[in-house]
Protein backbone atom coordinates (compact mmCIF):
# COMPACT_ATOMS: atom_id res chain seq x y z
CA UNK A 1 0.00 0.00 0.00
CA UNK A 2 1.52 3.65 -1.14
CA UNK A 3 1.04 6.57 1.45
CA UNK A 4 -2.00 9.29 0.76
CA UNK A 5 1.00 11.54 1.12
CA UNK A 6 3.55 10.04 -1.28
CA UNK A 7 5.60 12.63 -3.04
CA UNK A 8 5.51 12.90 -7.27
CA UNK A 9 6.27 15.45 -9.48
CA UNK A 10 4.74 16.45 -12.80
CA UNK A 11 5.90 17.89 -15.72
CA UNK A 12 5.12 20.37 -18.38
CA UNK A 13 6.50 22.82 -20.64
CA UNK A 14 4.97 26.36 -21.84
CA UNK A 15 3.42 26.95 -25.01
CA UNK A 16 6.13 28.73 -27.71
CA UNK A 17 5.81 30.30 -31.15
CA UNK A 18 7.92 27.64 -32.70
CA UNK A 19 9.23 30.03 -35.30
CA UNK A 20 10.53 32.58 -32.57
CA UNK A 21 11.62 30.61 -29.71
CA UNK A 22 15.01 28.44 -29.49
CA UNK A 23 14.26 27.42 -26.01
CA UNK A 24 11.00 26.74 -24.05
CA UNK A 25 9.99 26.85 -20.45
CA UNK A 26 9.71 23.57 -18.59
CA UNK A 27 7.63 23.52 -15.09
CA UNK A 28 8.38 20.76 -12.82
CA UNK A 29 5.62 20.34 -9.44
CA UNK A 30 6.20 18.62 -6.77
CA UNK A 31 2.90 17.31 -4.72
CA UNK A 32 2.28 15.30 -1.58
CA UNK A 33 -0.33 13.04 -2.75
CA UNK A 34 -3.17 14.79 -4.50
CA UNK A 35 -3.43 18.06 -2.52
CA UNK A 36 -0.35 19.55 -1.05
CA UNK A 37 2.17 21.76 -3.45
CA UNK A 38 5.73 21.42 -2.38
CA UNK A 39 8.09 22.58 -4.41
CA UNK A 40 8.83 23.59 -8.06
CA UNK A 41 11.10 23.71 -10.87
CA UNK A 42 12.11 24.80 -14.24
CA UNK A 43 14.45 24.37 -16.81
CA UNK A 44 14.66 25.20 -20.75
CA UNK A 45 14.68 22.86 -23.12
CA UNK A 46 15.14 23.53 -27.08
CA UNK A 47 12.40 23.45 -29.29
CA UNK A 48 12.47 20.75 -31.34
CA UNK A 49 15.82 19.60 -29.80
CA UNK A 50 17.50 16.69 -28.48
CA UNK A 51 18.24 17.88 -25.01
CA UNK A 52 15.10 16.99 -22.84
CA UNK A 53 15.99 13.90 -21.49
CA UNK A 54 19.31 15.42 -20.29
CA UNK A 55 17.56 18.58 -18.58
CA UNK A 56 15.17 16.75 -17.22
CA UNK A 57 17.69 14.29 -15.43
CA UNK A 58 19.56 17.42 -14.51
CA UNK A 59 16.62 19.11 -12.94
CA UNK A 60 14.86 15.94 -11.14
CA UNK A 61 18.50 14.70 -9.48
CA UNK A 62 19.71 17.77 -8.55
CA UNK A 63 16.69 19.00 -6.75
CA UNK A 64 16.13 18.95 -2.89
CA UNK A 65 13.06 17.12 -3.00
CA UNK A 66 15.05 14.07 -4.71
CA UNK A 67 15.15 11.59 -1.46
CA UNK A 68 11.26 12.01 -1.48
CA UNK A 69 10.34 11.66 -5.14
CA UNK A 70 8.33 8.22 -5.98
CA UNK A 71 7.86 9.14 -9.73
CA UNK A 72 7.41 11.21 -12.83
CA UNK A 73 4.91 12.35 -14.31
CA UNK A 74 4.82 13.57 -17.97
CA UNK A 75 2.02 15.46 -20.03
CA UNK A 76 2.98 13.52 -23.18
CA UNK A 77 6.38 12.33 -24.23
CA UNK A 78 7.57 15.70 -25.87
CA UNK A 79 8.39 19.02 -24.41
CA UNK A 80 9.01 22.09 -26.87
CA UNK A 81 7.35 20.85 -30.20
CA UNK A 82 9.38 17.27 -30.98
CA UNK A 83 12.28 17.30 -28.21
CA UNK A 84 11.01 13.77 -27.72
CA UNK A 85 12.23 12.31 -23.95
CA UNK A 86 14.08 9.07 -24.24
CA UNK A 87 11.89 7.99 -20.68
CA UNK A 88 13.95 5.11 -20.23
CA UNK A 89 16.90 6.84 -20.15
CA UNK A 90 15.22 9.05 -17.60
CA UNK A 91 13.98 6.27 -15.63
CA UNK A 92 17.78 5.13 -15.14
CA UNK A 93 19.20 7.96 -14.43
CA UNK A 94 16.86 9.08 -11.62
CA UNK A 95 16.10 6.02 -10.15
CA UNK A 96 12.29 6.80 -10.72
CA UNK A 97 9.60 5.26 -12.27
CA UNK A 98 7.97 7.19 -15.07
CA UNK A 99 4.28 7.66 -16.39
CA UNK A 100 3.96 9.47 -19.48
CA UNK A 101 -0.09 10.74 -19.38
CA UNK A 102 -1.99 11.46 -22.29
CA UNK A 103 -5.50 13.16 -22.62
CA UNK A 104 -7.14 11.60 -26.01
CA UNK A 105 -5.27 8.20 -27.55
CA UNK A 106 -2.35 9.04 -29.65
CA UNK A 107 -2.52 8.93 -33.08
CA UNK A 108 1.14 7.34 -33.78
CA UNK A 109 1.03 7.07 -37.24
CA UNK A 110 -0.01 10.58 -37.96
CA UNK A 111 3.08 11.16 -35.43
CA UNK A 112 5.01 9.50 -37.07
CA UNK A 113 4.23 10.67 -40.71
CA UNK A 114 5.04 14.29 -39.90
CA UNK A 115 8.08 13.36 -37.97
CA UNK A 116 9.28 11.96 -41.82
CA UNK A 117 7.78 14.59 -43.38
CA UNK A 118 10.31 17.38 -41.24
CA UNK A 119 13.04 15.11 -41.06
CA UNK A 120 13.01 13.83 -37.95
CA UNK A 121 13.21 10.01 -38.27
CA UNK A 122 15.38 9.20 -35.33
CA UNK A 123 12.69 10.29 -32.87
CA UNK A 124 10.69 7.47 -33.92
CA UNK A 125 13.31 5.46 -32.41
CA UNK A 126 12.01 7.11 -29.02
CA UNK A 127 8.33 6.61 -29.55
CA UNK A 128 8.68 3.26 -30.47
CA UNK A 129 11.05 2.94 -27.24
CA UNK A 130 8.94 4.34 -24.85
CA UNK A 131 6.56 1.46 -24.85
CA UNK A 132 2.80 0.36 -25.69
CA UNK A 133 0.30 3.37 -24.85
CA UNK A 134 -2.10 1.68 -22.18
CA UNK A 135 -5.33 2.86 -21.01
CA UNK A 136 -5.47 3.57 -17.04
CA UNK A 137 -9.10 4.64 -15.76
CA UNK A 138 -9.95 7.59 -18.25
CA UNK A 139 -6.59 8.39 -19.95
CA UNK A 140 -3.88 6.54 -21.70
CA UNK A 141 -0.59 6.57 -20.74
CA UNK A 142 3.46 4.62 -21.17
CA UNK A 143 5.04 3.60 -18.79
CA UNK A 144 8.84 2.64 -17.70
CA UNK A 145 9.83 1.15 -14.53
CA UNK A 146 6.68 0.41 -13.04
CA UNK A 147 3.68 -1.83 -13.41
CA UNK A 148 0.11 -1.31 -14.45
CA UNK A 149 -1.18 -2.23 -11.42
CA UNK A 150 1.12 -0.09 -9.23
CA UNK A 151 0.57 2.89 -11.79
CA UNK A 152 -3.32 2.77 -11.17
CA UNK A 153 -2.63 2.93 -7.73
CA UNK A 154 -0.26 6.07 -7.77
CA UNK A 155 -3.07 7.72 -10.14
CA UNK A 156 -5.33 7.14 -8.34
CA UNK A 157 -4.20 8.76 -5.29
CA UNK A 158 -2.96 11.84 -7.73
CA UNK A 159 -5.48 12.47 -9.70
CA UNK A 160 -7.94 14.66 -7.18
CA UNK A 161 -9.55 16.95 -9.35
CA UNK A 162 -9.85 15.74 -12.87
CA UNK A 163 -8.35 12.45 -14.87
CA UNK A 164 -4.83 14.01 -14.52
CA UNK A 165 -2.47 13.92 -11.90
CA UNK A 166 -2.72 17.31 -9.93
CA UNK A 167 0.99 18.02 -10.29
CA UNK A 168 0.53 18.02 -13.91
CA UNK A 169 -2.71 19.84 -14.26
CA UNK A 170 -1.05 22.89 -11.96
CA UNK A 171 2.05 22.70 -13.76
CA UNK A 172 0.58 23.31 -17.12
CA UNK A 173 -1.66 26.29 -15.58
CA UNK A 174 1.61 28.05 -14.51
CA UNK A 175 3.71 27.10 -17.35
CA UNK A 176 0.84 28.76 -19.92
CA UNK A 177 0.27 31.61 -16.92
CA UNK A 178 3.58 32.80 -17.18
CA UNK A 179 4.63 32.64 -20.78
CA UNK A 180 1.08 33.86 -21.90
CA UNK A 181 0.32 36.18 -18.68
CA UNK A 182 -2.70 33.98 -18.07
CA UNK A 183 -3.23 30.52 -17.99
CA UNK A 184 -4.92 28.34 -20.74
CA UNK A 185 -6.73 25.35 -21.92
CA UNK A 186 -6.21 22.19 -20.07
CA UNK A 187 -3.09 19.98 -19.76
CA UNK B 1 -21.44 32.79 5.60
CA UNK B 2 -18.86 32.83 2.71
CA UNK B 3 -18.59 29.81 0.53
CA UNK B 4 -15.91 27.23 0.83
CA UNK B 5 -15.29 27.35 -2.45
CA UNK B 6 -14.97 31.25 -2.50
CA UNK B 7 -12.35 32.98 -5.10
CA UNK B 8 -9.56 34.59 -4.33
CA UNK B 9 -5.71 35.58 -5.61
CA UNK B 10 -2.36 35.76 -4.33
CA UNK B 11 -0.04 37.71 -5.29
CA UNK B 12 4.27 37.29 -4.75
CA UNK B 13 6.97 38.24 -6.50
CA UNK B 14 10.14 36.54 -7.67
CA UNK B 15 13.45 36.60 -6.48
CA UNK B 16 15.64 39.44 -8.33
CA UNK B 17 19.28 40.90 -8.86
CA UNK B 18 18.62 44.68 -7.38
CA UNK B 19 21.98 45.48 -9.70
CA UNK B 20 20.74 43.22 -12.67
CA UNK B 21 17.11 43.46 -13.29
CA UNK B 22 14.98 46.49 -14.22
CA UNK B 23 11.87 44.00 -14.19
CA UNK B 24 10.75 41.35 -11.96
CA UNK B 25 8.56 38.70 -12.52
CA UNK B 26 5.04 38.72 -9.95
CA UNK B 27 2.88 35.83 -10.44
CA UNK B 28 -0.56 35.48 -9.44
CA UNK B 29 -2.73 32.35 -8.03
CA UNK B 30 -6.25 32.00 -8.02
CA UNK B 31 -7.86 29.67 -5.79
CA UNK B 32 -10.84 28.05 -5.07
CA UNK B 33 -11.04 27.78 -1.23
CA UNK B 34 -8.13 26.64 0.33
CA UNK B 35 -7.26 23.50 -1.78
CA UNK B 36 -7.86 23.95 -5.47
CA UNK B 37 -5.66 25.99 -7.92
CA UNK B 38 -7.90 27.55 -10.76
CA UNK B 39 -5.75 29.48 -12.67
CA UNK B 40 -2.25 31.18 -12.36
CA UNK B 41 -1.49 35.31 -14.02
CA UNK B 42 1.61 37.04 -14.49
CA UNK B 43 3.37 40.20 -14.97
CA UNK B 44 6.31 42.55 -14.21
CA UNK B 45 7.24 45.41 -12.36
CA UNK B 46 10.37 47.92 -12.21
CA UNK B 47 12.46 47.08 -9.38
CA UNK B 48 12.23 50.27 -6.63
CA UNK B 49 9.84 51.60 -9.56
CA UNK B 50 6.52 52.81 -8.87
CA UNK B 51 4.44 50.86 -11.62
CA UNK B 52 3.29 48.09 -9.03
CA UNK B 53 -0.13 48.59 -8.53
CA UNK B 54 -0.97 49.70 -12.64
CA UNK B 55 0.55 46.14 -13.07
CA UNK B 56 -1.76 44.50 -10.59
CA UNK B 57 -4.89 46.03 -11.49
CA UNK B 58 -4.45 45.63 -15.55
CA UNK B 59 -3.12 41.64 -14.79
CA UNK B 60 -6.67 41.33 -12.32
CA UNK B 61 -9.27 43.71 -14.58
CA UNK B 62 -8.26 41.48 -17.48
CA UNK B 63 -8.08 38.08 -16.24
CA UNK B 64 -11.01 35.67 -17.20
CA UNK B 65 -11.44 34.84 -13.34
CA UNK B 66 -12.68 38.44 -12.38
CA UNK B 67 -15.69 38.07 -12.33
CA UNK B 68 -15.72 35.46 -9.76
CA UNK B 69 -13.03 37.07 -7.33
CA UNK B 70 -13.77 37.49 -4.13
CA UNK B 71 -10.23 39.21 -2.88
CA UNK B 72 -6.79 39.62 -3.27
CA UNK B 73 -3.87 38.69 -1.21
CA UNK B 74 -0.89 40.46 -1.32
CA UNK B 75 2.51 38.99 0.34
CA UNK B 76 3.78 42.28 2.00
CA UNK B 77 3.35 45.82 0.40
CA UNK B 78 5.83 46.11 -1.61
CA UNK B 79 6.81 43.96 -4.96
CA UNK B 80 10.37 44.03 -6.85
CA UNK B 81 12.14 45.61 -3.50
CA UNK B 82 10.77 49.38 -3.31
CA UNK B 83 8.36 49.47 -5.57
CA UNK B 84 4.82 49.36 -3.04
CA UNK B 85 1.61 48.95 -3.92
CA UNK B 86 -1.15 51.83 -3.29
CA UNK B 87 -3.55 49.26 -1.93
CA UNK B 88 -6.49 51.94 -1.44
CA UNK B 89 -6.24 52.46 -5.52
CA UNK B 90 -6.00 48.76 -5.92
CA UNK B 91 -8.84 48.29 -3.90
CA UNK B 92 -11.11 51.10 -6.01
CA UNK B 93 -9.67 50.07 -9.83
CA UNK B 94 -10.37 46.10 -8.95
CA UNK B 95 -13.31 46.70 -6.81
CA UNK B 96 -11.93 44.12 -4.62
CA UNK B 97 -10.97 44.10 -0.94
CA UNK B 98 -7.01 43.52 -0.36
CA UNK B 99 -5.58 42.02 2.43
CA UNK B 100 -1.99 42.33 2.43
CA UNK B 101 -0.35 39.66 4.64
CA UNK B 102 2.90 39.82 6.36
CA UNK B 103 4.43 37.18 8.14
CA UNK B 104 6.31 39.34 11.00
CA UNK B 105 5.27 42.16 12.59
CA UNK B 106 7.00 44.80 10.30
CA UNK B 107 9.63 47.57 11.92
CA UNK B 108 7.87 50.17 10.12
CA UNK B 109 10.53 52.66 11.64
CA UNK B 110 13.31 50.90 10.12
CA UNK B 111 11.46 51.20 6.64
CA UNK B 112 11.08 54.26 6.92
CA UNK B 113 14.30 55.47 7.76
CA UNK B 114 16.15 53.18 4.53
CA UNK B 115 13.74 55.03 2.70
CA UNK B 116 15.20 58.13 3.34
CA UNK B 117 18.41 56.93 3.53
CA UNK B 118 17.77 55.63 -0.65
CA UNK B 119 15.92 58.60 -1.59
CA UNK B 120 12.65 57.15 -1.65
CA UNK B 121 10.94 59.49 0.79
CA UNK B 122 7.56 59.19 -1.40
CA UNK B 123 7.15 55.92 -0.27
CA UNK B 124 6.67 56.59 3.43
CA UNK B 125 2.64 58.08 2.36
CA UNK B 126 2.07 54.81 0.17
CA UNK B 127 2.95 52.54 3.47
CA UNK B 128 1.12 55.19 5.96
CA UNK B 129 -1.68 55.39 3.48
CA UNK B 130 -2.23 51.49 3.80
CA UNK B 131 -3.38 51.35 7.45
CA UNK B 132 -2.74 49.93 10.71
CA UNK B 133 -1.04 46.71 10.58
CA UNK B 134 -3.10 44.24 12.81
CA UNK B 135 -2.94 40.64 14.01
CA UNK B 136 -5.48 38.14 12.80
CA UNK B 137 -4.60 34.99 13.91
CA UNK B 138 -1.06 33.94 13.62
CA UNK B 139 0.26 36.60 11.18
CA UNK B 140 -0.30 40.00 10.39
CA UNK B 141 -2.35 41.85 8.39
CA UNK B 142 -3.17 45.51 6.50
CA UNK B 143 -6.70 45.77 4.66
CA UNK B 144 -8.96 47.75 2.35
CA UNK B 145 -12.33 47.62 1.70
CA UNK B 146 -12.51 44.33 4.21
CA UNK B 147 -13.59 44.45 7.75
CA UNK B 148 -11.74 42.68 10.31
CA UNK B 149 -14.24 40.23 10.93
CA UNK B 150 -14.56 39.61 7.06
CA UNK B 151 -10.72 39.22 6.88
CA UNK B 152 -10.49 36.85 9.21
CA UNK B 153 -13.77 34.10 7.94
CA UNK B 154 -11.50 34.77 4.70
CA UNK B 155 -8.17 33.92 6.27
CA UNK B 156 -9.97 30.49 7.74
CA UNK B 157 -10.93 29.09 4.85
CA UNK B 158 -7.47 29.98 2.64
CA UNK B 159 -4.74 29.10 5.45
CA UNK B 160 -5.29 25.09 5.10
CA UNK B 161 -1.54 24.45 5.59
CA UNK B 162 0.24 26.91 6.93
CA UNK B 163 -0.32 30.53 8.31
CA UNK B 164 -0.43 32.45 5.09
CA UNK B 165 -3.32 32.13 2.69
CA UNK B 166 -2.55 29.23 -0.19
CA UNK B 167 -2.80 31.08 -3.11
CA UNK B 168 0.10 33.43 -1.54
CA UNK B 169 2.51 29.92 -0.52
CA UNK B 170 1.87 28.47 -3.79
CA UNK B 171 2.68 32.27 -5.39
CA UNK B 172 6.06 32.55 -4.21
CA UNK B 173 7.07 28.71 -4.52
CA UNK B 174 5.76 29.18 -8.21
CA UNK B 175 7.86 32.33 -8.52
CA UNK B 176 11.11 31.19 -7.03
CA UNK B 177 10.99 28.17 -8.60
CA UNK B 178 10.78 29.91 -11.80
CA UNK B 179 13.69 32.10 -11.19
CA UNK B 180 15.88 30.11 -9.27
CA UNK B 181 14.96 26.97 -11.05
CA UNK B 182 14.10 25.58 -7.55
CA UNK B 183 11.44 27.11 -4.91
CA UNK B 184 13.47 28.41 -2.05
CA UNK B 185 12.13 29.90 1.32
CA UNK B 186 8.76 30.80 2.59
CA UNK B 187 6.60 33.31 1.14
Amino acid sequence: MLKKEIRVIGIDDSPFNKFDNSNVLVIGVIFRGGSFLDGSLSTKVRVDGNNATKKLVEMINKCKFKPQLQCIFLDGIALGGFNVVDIAELNKKTGLPVIVVIRRKPDIETIKKTLIKINKKSKIKLIEKAGEVIKINNIYAQLKGISKEKAKEILDIVCTRSHIPEPVRVAHLIASGIVKGESKGKA
